[in-house]
Order: structure tokens, then sequence, then C-alpha cells
């Protein structure tokens, strides 16, 4: 498998006499280098939380206000009141999410900070623009992108979806008791039970492998067995609140473009020289728009 | 989210007056603790790997030769040959494989190895007690269980699906260059494109935390930039080969079992008291029968 997903142009096509051969469908990678500008979109500096952790690691978490506004609010609020910082990653559960903030033990809120938010698991499907993809789901009717969220709608309701790197808002039983103070990950195969039970706030879109190549707790529920074992999380703020000079940007591919189709149907049916049977459809989770850095 | 995904047996019912409660739902975690033995089954002692990685890890592979008896016999050889003694974890990338064997620069095979095995990503569906999961899938028109393992069905086909833990044979870009030589496990949301692309061998049951946490490479798909990177791996051998007092055993939970089906409606349906909403469904994915060690 050393070149397993190489990219690769040519492909071999049936070549009839006095034909000529079909054109090489292109890659997925061909299809975003070829993207114009206007197909990819900026995050905002007040919508992108980013995160330094004990071991310098970074990681930036796109906000998605349009699914959980008051959850996206008090994360804005507890990130410009610097409350995270000497917090710490305290629960890594394999094939599942690892888990930062309070632990229980942390500091209290800042004044001024909403303890029992309203549930905002799902929202009315009217007013969001869901751009639907083209292929059968096993949880909802209809599944798409709502800019670079994966999300889900059926009966009037809509909803966003716990794919891999999307980062949600812990709660204890109640669904009116995330705070904001415990966020989550998913490190694993999207854990769709979760959907319409908790609020998801955002989608990491940068520095992934740093949460989820972290070693996995061997407590219960994968919870760190010792404080030490712990990660300190040094600070999260807001792109917005940096200085300029260290102010990360990131970009995603609208997938109301012509471009994200057109990935998508490449992912699809993929046509590189290595596939010999296109799946003929992709699981939402695999079609989350593409990231990319903005120079600054 | 501290207590996410508790097992909590009690849910509140409607109480009538002068009616009983209805009976509570069964956790997932109930299911399984009141499944008879019969509803087990052992993965055969030859059907199994264990790996020993340099940092003293170990993992455990049950192998599939339902559907790749090939890949699965030139794999047994190399192991009973001591090949994979030396060889290292030499590509990690986010979201998708680990794996490891042969680098490129790894010892020649033993003699008697077969250097080109024929395709074995699909199968002929007859004759292959498939259990059926009784939801949509985004792929094929019949997906469930295969003892262990998670398959799909179309057109008279079978086959192996990515699953999370899945672990496959690597290969060029002809579909007939595997060996064995070069396994891989999938670490993320599941990558179905390689389905019916490459062969899979088998399923991780036990060590999974040891492939997944790993630090991903930054080379060119995720292969470590440098050999100083590796992790070694001290011998990949058949449980039926190791001393008894060294030997695992791992058993599974018998998808054509009455305790896999309930365990199956209780994770598509959760009635914990964290879930205010179920599911409804459950990805394949998310349905593997569960395993658990067997004390010798």
């Amino acid at each position: 498998m050393r070149r397993l997903l190489c990219r690769l142009s040519a492909v071999a096509g049936l070549l009839l006499v006095g034909a000529a051969p079909p054109p090489p469908a292109p890659t997925p990678a061909a299809v975003l280098a070829a993207a114009p500008a206007g197909a990819w979109a900026r995050v905002a500096p007040d919508d992108l939380l980013v995160m330094e952790l004990g071991n310098g690691a970074r990681v930036a978490i796109a906000l998605a206000p349009e699914f959980a506004p008051l959850h996206v609010a008090a994360v804005r609020r507890l990130a410009r009141a610097g409350w995270y910082a000497g917090t710490a990653v305290q629960r890594v559960q394999d094939n599942y999410v690892t888990q930062w903030g309070d632990a229980g033990d942390a500091s209290p809120p800042p004044a001024g900070a909403v303890l029992r938010l309203p549930a905002e698991a799902d929202r009315p499907a009217a007013g969001l623009a869901l751009v639907p993809l083209p292929y059968r789901d096993s949880f909802a009717p209809r599944v798409g992108l709502v800019r670079g969220f994966p999300a889900a709608a059926a009966g009037g309701r809509a909803w966003p979806v716990h794919c891999y790197g999307m980062v949600g808002v812990g709660r204890e039983l109640a669904p009116d008791t995330g705070d904001g103070r415990e966020l989550y990950a998913v490190i694993g195969h999207a854990p769709r039970a979760l959907d319409r039970n908790i609020a998801l706030v955002g989608r990491v879109v940068a520095g992934m492998e740093a949460l989820a190549a972290l070693p996995r707790g061997t407590g219960e529920m994968g919870f760190y067995a010792t404080p030490a074992e712990r990660l300190a999380v040094r600070s999260i703020r807001l792109a917005a609140d940096l200085p300029a000079g260290q102010r990360p940007a990131f970009e995603w591919l609208r997938p109301d473009s012509a471009s994200f189709r057109a990935w998508v149907q490449a992912r699809a049916n993929r046509q590189d020289a290595f596939f010999t049977q296109p799946a003929g459809a992709i699981d939402l989770c695999n079609a989350l728009p593409p990231v990319r850095p903005v120079a600054r």
C-alpha cells in the first residue's frame, strides 16, 4: 500500500481505433487544485478558536453558531475571559472522543457565565442553507453540508452530525446542563447516536492529529486514571483576539460550489489508478469540505 | 460529558395510575452482561495473530479466511517463518490507516512465499453466512456481520468492509500485487472507497489503541519522514504457535445470537438516561460484534 491514494492522473481507457479516448476522470486532488478562488470561503476570525496545548501543539476549531448559538456564545465568552487556561485534556477514549476543559476540579466560571444553557442539539430546518449530498444515509432522509459542517434533516428539524473532528459541549444527564466548560472532539468512526442529543459547536480545521494521537485513558470511559496523565490546555482563544502575527486563518471549499460537487463526485467514484472498483457513493463523514490554511 | 455513556439501568417511564410502568429498555452493557455462554464464539488460535511492538504493546488480530483465503494463508506463512520480526510501523495517516511490515527495505520474503496473490477483495455471496443488519447503508443494498466481521453484499458478490480496526494487505497499483508483507489497520472513519479494491484479512480484537494513538507521520500520505520515527515490530506470530502460557484468547458475540440482535437494537435505540433522542438506526461500523478476552 505504499502508493495507496497516489494522485495519478493517467487512467487507462478503452482505446478504440478511430475514436478519441474518453478524457481521464479528474482525481479529487486535481479537482481541488483547479478550484477557483471564489469556491473557497474564509472562516471568520471571530468564529475560529485557537487552542494551545501543553506539548506545544496547536488546534484550530471553526465555530458553528448556526447550530448552537447560545453554546457558541458561551464558549466565546469563556475564551475571551481566559477561562480555559490551566484546564486539561482529561479523557481520550479510543474510537470515540478526546475531551478537555472542566474536569470537575477546575476554577469556577467567570462572572456572568450562564451555567445552564437550553438544549441546542437540533434546530428548525427552515432558514438553514443545507447543500444536500446525493447519497443514502443510514440515519436521516436528507444529509448534506452547511458551510464546512456536516448536517442532517428530517421532519422539519436539522442538526449537525458527529463526524470525525466535530466538536461538542459536554453535559450531564439533563439536556440543558452543558455550559461550554467541557468540550470534546470525535476521534473515531462517527458516533451518530450522539446526534440530536448533545450540542455540537464546531469542527477541528487544523491540528486534529494532536487530539487523535494522544494516549488513551485507562480509566472508565477513557478518563485518565491519574491527573499526571493529563495534557495541559495552555489557552483557548479566538483568532480575532490574537495579535495579527499569531493569527491563523483558514478557508474551506464552499459546498454550493461546482468544485465541491466535482470533488464529491470524484471521491465517490474513484478513478485513480489504484481503484478498480469505484464505490459509487460516499458517506457524509467522508465528504467534509476540505480546509486549507490561508497565508497571511 | 463526564457521565456520557454511563451505564444507567433506570429509565423514566410514563407512570400511569393503575398501570404497571413499562419495563426499562436494557442498555447495551446490560444485554452483554446477560448474554449466555452459547452466544459467544471463540477465535481459533490458528486464526489469531499476535503482534509485539517495540514499545511493549501487544496487538491481537483475528483472521478472516472466508474473505481472502490466499492472503490469509500468505500472512500465516510469513508469521510462521518469523518474517515480520524486525520490520516496523512506517505510516500513520490521521483518520485513515496505520501501516506496518515491508517498507521497501525489508528482508526478502521467505522461501516459498508467493509474491503475487490473485485479487481477493470480494467473493461470491453464496456460501457466506451473512447475518443482515436491518438498517440502510450508503453503499450496499445488504450489509451485516460474518462471525466477527462487517460485510456487504450486492449482485451476487460479498466483501468485508473497511471499518475502524479492520486489517488489510497493502499492495501496489495492480490488484494482484499484495503479498502479505505489508499490512494496515483502519484508524479513522471507515474509508469505504477501499472496499472491493483491496483484500482485508482480519480485525484488531485487542490493542487497537496501540495502533491508533501513534504519532502521525509528516511525510506524504502519513509516512514517517525518517526511519528513526518508525516503531519496531518485534514479532507477529500466530497464537497457536505461542507457548500456552503466553497465548491470548478472545471470544466475540455471535451475530446469529439473540443477544447480538438485542445489543444492536439497544445501540440503535439508546434508552440510557443520557439519550433523549434515540437514533433509530446504527451504522454497520458501529455494530461490530463485541469482543472479550477469555481467561486461560
